[in-house]
């Protein structure tokens, strides 16, 4: 459908804007993909079709900047396993690589749309997702590919873990070589999963710096199951993003607060697996930059739900409603290099893209306070409503 | 429309029947509001109609035994203040309180309706609701005719709180007395909160006896705060359930084990509180029944969701799937006295009731497997579709 949309009857409008206000009795005006007015509904200028939302709340959509949509196969009884007590091990990626390897490439690319179809109806509507389930040239290359073919950006993780019967100083040559320039045509970022069980801080430091010289901006995945050192060399090496976030030295958040890399927290990982929650509030209290992700993936966090992630991080987390909206939204952007300029997602302003999500809510407190009611009631996606 | 329906096609069906097996590639034929088959999919009979959930779980409706549906107001201001650090206390029902005596009747049962399906719409079949926001003998009379008018059981909540300007003794006689007398057409149960700030053991135990002698089933509202004294008193008398049950001496879990009180469990309230969790583990290794429910309320858990009370329960309570998916059916149907005979619900049986759900997952693991995400894609209840 082409032509202008005015939303109205905003009950509660979230822009993000410089002065943090929540709007109320406000309208928008959509079209071409983009914002073209904010103001109160009583201002607002005629549009070619008109949605009354009936004072509901109105904020932009989601940024999900951590996820793992290409894949194949189910580890629900590894999970089931954790569930019955057993802990949780990086070794459990093998499973996803192997049944990965096997799957024909329009079957990755049909999962990973059905996911983040599902994400879209929650809510989301950016999204990137990594490789990091191939693990050999051709098949990082077309997960990379499946990927870019779903999301608004690609990471390529080929430094996920090594894989089975591989030889270690091999693989890292493979990462940081041939299957580097394979992946090249289809990813912005470049991301190591430094743990014990994957990869330490030299070798996560050879593969991003890798990455950086083939013009990849930078992603960590730190500090998960230990003190890493991953959130160090996240802002040593001035990555966008460090992600899990949970084990934290108090130089891991010195280090943080000046630098400018953003923490990244995965709440419902930490639930799935079991593990004590990232300090968040230890985090913003110290000038730390947040946001909040999905961290989707069969292993240890198989759910798309932002809105789950924003609860949990304000009933067990200790964030604010507001503070936590703001780190899966703008906080979010900025993880991905995206919250400034003309094509800035996560904040809603004129001229920038129509990204917005309604809630069957008159605010966005009722995302925690009415904990596990689905409460999208719609989403557009650069203008275009999501059904 | 009348006629059977055969539900083919179920990868997994859960029904509680004696062996606890789950049924693999299987179908069952609903009519006239019942159970008329269950088996394998290759030996289903004709039905009139047919619908095939293709490879879809099935399993009994949630029984959500412990709600607040009767109310007007809303109490998200008090919500946000408790994330920012303020205690819960149970003096925040007065707010509700003054609201709901200022509501119109029609109003009260529309907001109960909506609610009640609201929680349909995540799987809900049967539920019970509670006077308790009008604590004077009209406003729990109109409170008790409304809950009646939406939910299958309804329980007297006179003893709430003693409300705000009116003489301890004087409240007592009157819950006992006259209130009873004119709820007494609409309830089946009675109920008291025996909380520090509520009523103590012996004010909570000639409510309970005063509702006993009248022909009402006893609950309890009990150990939510503290170490009140409710959970051993339920027990005592014999009550149908007791609910929070987030401290406990071991004393009380004695008593439960020995007992025929059902522990309900309400893990929302605890995260919307930000409460420790009940011991649920340690009630279960003790041999005590323990039910799940969402305890939906203005105050402190203003949530419908049964599916966020079970994934729940697993992720951080330490159940496993199949028995948190039991405490909210079968073991929740117990602690409303209704898990046997043929009105029996929480279960699935030829001749029982059509209380039915479908997940969109081929396991109730992915209740838990996949929190946060919406998995309702069809019920039944009484043999009616849900929409
Ligand atoms: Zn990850
Ligand atoms: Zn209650």
């Amino acid at each position: 459908m082409n032509g202008t949309e005015l939303v109205t009857g905003i009950g509660e409008l979230t822009t993000h804007d410089e002065s943090g206000e929540r709007l109320h009795n406000a309208a928008l005006v959509i079209g071409e993909g983009r914002i073209l007015w904010i103001g109160p509904a009583a201002r607002a200028p005629a549009a070619d079709r008109r949605t009354d939302v009936d004072g509901r709340a109105v904020l932009p959509g989601w940024v999900d900047t951590h996820t793992h949509l290409v894949f194949s196969g189910d580890r629900s009884a590894e999970f089931e396993a954790r569930m019955a007590g057993q802990a949780y091990a990086a070794g459990g990626i093998n499973t996803t690589v192997t049944a990965t390897r096997a799957a024909p490439e329009e079957q990755l690319v049909a999962t990973a749309r059905n996911l983040r179809h599902e994400a879209e109806t929650q809510g989301t509507t950016f999204l990137e997702t990594k490789t990091g389930y191939g693990l050999d040239v051709a098949s990082e290359e077309r997960s990379a590919r499946a990927a870019a073919n779903v999301a608004d950006v690609v990471t390529y993780l080929g430094a996920h873990i090594v894989p089975a019967g591989m030889d270690r100083r091999a693989y890292i040559d493979l990462v940081t070589g041939p299957m580097l320039t394979a992946v090249l045509p289809y990813v912005q970022f470049i991301d190591a999963f430094c743990e014990k069980g994957a990869f330490d801080v030299e070798e996560s430091r050879e593969v991003l710096l890798a990455g950086r010289a083939a013009g990849l901006e930078l992603r960590v995945h730190g500090n998960q199951l230990g003190f890493s050192g991953g959130v160090r060399l996240a802002v040593e090496l001035g990555a966008a993003s460090v992600d899990h976030c949970n084990y934290l030295e108090p130089a891991d958040i010195d280090a943080l607060a000046v630098g400018t890399t953003v923490a990244t927290l995965l709440p419902a990982c930490d639930l799935s697996t079991r593990q004590p929650f990232a300090p968040a509030r230890r985090l913003l209290d110290a000038g730390v930059v947040i946001a909040l992700a999905t961290n989707c993936n069969p292993g240890t966090s198989y759910t798309t739900s932002m809105p789950l992630c924003v609860a949990t991080a304000v009933l067990q987390m200790g964030l604010t409603v507001r503070e936590a909206v703001w780190a899966a939204t703008r906080g979010a952007a900025r993880a991905l290099g995206r919250d400034r300029g003309a094509d800035a997602v996560g904040s809603l302003f004129v001229g920038g893209r129509a990204d917005l999500q309604v809630l069957n809510a008159p605010s966005i407190s009722h995302l925690a306070y009415r904990v596990g009611v689905p409460l999208t009631a719609a989403v557009w996606r650069s203008g275009v409503r999501v059904d």
